[in-house]
């Protein structure tokens, strides 16, 4: 039986369509390229899930899952090869349970940021929420399961995550965490659980379904300050890079730093900025902690780079500051409403606004209504000051012999790691996008041969990585994928899972276009 | 061909034995308990244990790793059944890196504590361990694979491997993390890497053997506040355990903290002391902000049990101590040294004196060398009052019954959870041992039926615990399991995996008598 045939079997018109128009929406991702599916699926619960995850089985066609399908600059919704069944479980998108005295929530996967921050303040519960810059109508589980950060002590999202209930492909449902146990009181709040940690199998995969996610959320704090850093020097950036590394070694940081280059942090209005980074960070707790932490921080920052400039910003200064702005309708003020959002993890559109420099755009747009194609290039750095120059040495002149706006962010992600994210924002035009492509190809390849590889990948995106990656780690995967998923239902060869050569593979497909 | 035939055509008799008397050492775990093996192998590096992998496979036979073999009360050296072949890891035993700039240190195996922290202190690099009260000649990697926890910030120990080099049991090698390329600037440094995160996979598992280890450490804070509470009655003490997640959570108290019943605390000297339970806690990092977070964990604390009694110990104070001890000689301040080492990540043997109430115990000795006989059960809960004190519910009226003096700890290991650990401590007599185990199955079976269940298992625990995991997870460990391993060759059974019934197993084996 076809998908299409299986598909209509199991589900009333409203749960599925392969209607041209919406196949043709889910093809196009946001760098330009096409990868058109067989069908989309909109289950509504376990139960919807479970029957297309058997159906699959059974009469061997492709799932690939989404949670919004919002995976802008990554693929956005498209599987890694076309005929996909797109399963979008936007539908499923209840919070299960706000618990206020163990500090987490737990999710179905198509629940917004929006609909969580909601959820959250609805319950009045003294929790906040880590967000990233992607807006209200992403989803929590899609980014944090492809290991996305945010901004705040708890920008590690996937580190936070404390257990998940999975359907695997074999339709057999599991928990991980203490979940291994038919029964345990630590059930939501020990990730490790017994035996193997498998919780990792299920982010950046193609192992299983996520149904339900337990997500650690950080109480309320006390007191926070946000605190801007100006660097005026490109020179100097990377050495505030790697100070802020060792501050998080010393635990005088905790939060997620982003370092951005101006062009990054005020899209069009960069140039009118004085200084050429940015660095932001958020210091909370209780109040003498957290400006403890903020002297010390300043101390050892200043040492390194004497002339930053320091703007701490309390909750009291910033409501005196949005006041005044409701006069001046500063430009500048509205670009810092985007970090204080940020790190106070209040979901908004504004970042998609200041990235694509479109007042208008919006989270909830089509991918062909977004006003320009857009892709990320990221890579993993340590946090050494010399191994930073080096990778922002290969980028620049790369970014100039293409003519894009030198867009960087440095974030540091862990004590010791750095993620370089830059974008590149092009017209719609057939040769914009080939040139687009040419750009990154070339940046990525430059990147990845000097081993700042990335820390994500996405549909369209596998192919160019598949060289760099160890044969031996391949060929893991490939027994992995196929102990999972024995008839490669889910996803085969995302994130380079499910190809193992000596195996069978069940289909052959074509690749998307890119 | 038989596993001893193939290990003498493979190796000279100083890297392997069958001596009775050898096997008999290995045989004995501190419970008490017997399970012979087959033969002892000392591999001296990757190649030799390649040998190994590749003639187990061949020939079929099971293969054992241990680091130190001294697992101590979960099972010590024993193999999941009797006559696998077990694979001494001990001389496998170099620092290969200490590293001081990205504060990690990579580690063989058969590395010690002692060995690590000589190798730190002779590298004058300002790190700092995090160490177990296992012992001077425990290996750190072991430990951390059975993700055993510690004292200081780093106390996640699991939490803290930033990657891991491991042989499969198909001989091929995979690198963890960023490892997964074939070449990353932060290959040490980005436990994510790409795809699927495996790391978890080879911690309590039998998936691979760990040749190699990076570990995070702590710099060596600038001033370190090591905290003992005094809390007077047993009532108030979940309510301290409980306020100490809440504190957690806050980022007021960031290392491990850790709840001791009196008795586990001081051995025979307890009931000397004033206070039934001793709360110890380390806060470190500049001056400034660790006696910020000293203040407002005291204020909190305080709050909730108004008569604790607080001991703050600067490395000064401490100093003057004991040198006053050198005259007074207090068996009080000998007790307190024990902590104050685990707290600066000092490895000593003071502990396992205290624990089996004998000061010529230390942790060389053969397990029949040992005074008494010992076990541990650990449990994990949630950290609300209620489920801590259900929990110590269970326990008081078995210890009571059998005639255990009660001794627990309960450890905050994340911001969420809480692991109960207690210990008993029994003669070396046939009845003494019925006995035991007939006290800590009754225990463990009270603990898991109220889901109270344990962070840990190992050798000879395995059965007791089966009947509480989830089928459709034992399904999927034995998917892995004969993916990874599809000759069955390393510890089938340990951990659940590799006895899926639908799958053929290579041998039956005889279960450790216990
Ligand atoms: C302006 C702008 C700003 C952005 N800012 C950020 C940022 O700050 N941080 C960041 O990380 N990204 C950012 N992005 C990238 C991207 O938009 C986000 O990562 C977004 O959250 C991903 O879309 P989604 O949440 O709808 O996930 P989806 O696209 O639905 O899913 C993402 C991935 O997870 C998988 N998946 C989803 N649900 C499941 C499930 N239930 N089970 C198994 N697998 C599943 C999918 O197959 C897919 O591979 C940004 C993009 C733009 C355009
Ligand atoms: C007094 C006393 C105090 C103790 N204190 C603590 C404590 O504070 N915290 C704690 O956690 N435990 C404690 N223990 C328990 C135990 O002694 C320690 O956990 C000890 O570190 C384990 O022994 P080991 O390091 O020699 O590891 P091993 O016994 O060699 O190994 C432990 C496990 O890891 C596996 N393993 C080892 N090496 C590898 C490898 N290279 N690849 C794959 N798998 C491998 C082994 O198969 C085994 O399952 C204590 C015990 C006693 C008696």
């Amino acid at each position: 039986m076809s998908s299409i045939a299986a598909i209509s079997a199991l589900f009333s018109a409203d749960k599925w369509s392969q209607n041209g128009e919406i196949l043709d929406e889910y093809a196009l991702a946001l760098n330009g390229s096409r990868c058109r599916p067989a069908a989309i699926v909109w289950p509504e619960n376990d139960d919807d899930l479970l029957a297309l995850v058997n159906a699959a089985n059974q009469h061997h066609f492709s799932l690939h899952i989404l949670a919004r399908g919002k995976n802008w600059g990554y693929g956005t919704a498209q599987a890694p090869s076309a005929d996909h069944v797109i399963v979008n479980l936007m539908r499923m998108d209840k919070v299960l349970e706000v618990n206020e005295q163990d500090a987490y929530v737990r999710i179905q996967p198509g629940v917004t940021q929006a609909q969580l921050y909601e959820a959250v303040v609805d319950s009045e519960a003294a929790l906040q929420l880590d967000i990233t810059a992607a807006g209200n109508h992403t989803s929590v589980v899609g980014n944090v399961l492809e290991r996305g950060f945010g901004h705040t002590n708890y920008s590690d999202r996937f580190g936070n995550v404390l257990s998940m209930r999975v359907l695997l492909p074999t339709g057999k449902i599991i928990e991980t965490g203490m979940g291994a146990y038919q029964h345990s009181v630590a059930k939501h709040v020990y990730p490790y659980g017994i035996g193997p940690v498998i919780q990792g199998l299920f982010s950046q995969s193609n192992l299983g379904i996520v149904l339900e996610m337990t997500l650690a959320l950080q109480p309320t704090p006390e007191f926070t300050l946000n605190v801007l850093i100006l660097c005026q020097s490109d020179a100097d950036a990377p050495k505030v890079v790697s100070e802020m590394a060792r501050l998080k070694q010393l635990g005088i940081v905790t939060s997620g730093v982003h370092t951005a280059s101006m062009a990054r942090a005020m899209g069009a209005q960069a140039r009118k900025v004085a200084g050429s980074w940015v660095i932001t960070t958020t210091l909370s707790g209780p109040k003498s902690i957290a400006k403890a932490r903020y002297r010390e921080m300043k101390k050892a920052l200043k040492t390194v780079v004497p002339n930053l400039r320091f703007i701490g910003l309390t909750q009291r200064r910033w409501n005196v500051i949005q006041w005044l702005n409701g006069y001046l309708k500063s430009p500048h003020i509205e670009g810092l409403k985007i970090v204080w959002d940020l790190k106070q993890g209040v979901p908004t559109d504004d970042a998609i606004k200041t990235l694509l420099d479109d007042p208008s755009a919006h989270s909830q747009m089509k991918t062909e209504e977004f006003p320009a194609y857009f892709r990320w290039v990221c890579a993993v750095t340590s946090s050494k000051t010399q191994d930073i120059e080096r990778m922002l040495d290969i980028c620049r002149p790369l970014f100039a012999k293409f003519g894009y706006e030198d867009r960087y962010t440095m974030t540091n992600v862990t004590e010791r790691a750095v993620v370089l994210i830059a974008n590149i924002r092009y017209e719609k035009t057939p040769a914009s996008v080939a040139r687009a492509r040419e750009f990154y190809k070339e940046l990525d390849h430059a990147l990845l041969e000097q081993g700042f590889c990335p820390y994500r990948s996405g549909s369209g995106l596998f192919e160019d990585v598949r060289q760099f990656i160890d044969p031996n780690h391949l060929e893991l995967l490939g027994r992995l994928k196929y102990a999972v998923d024995p008839n490669q239902i889910l996803s085969p060869g995302k994130y380079w899972s499910g190809s193992l050569q000596s195996q069978p593979v069940v289909e052959a497909r074509e690749t998307c276009v890119d």
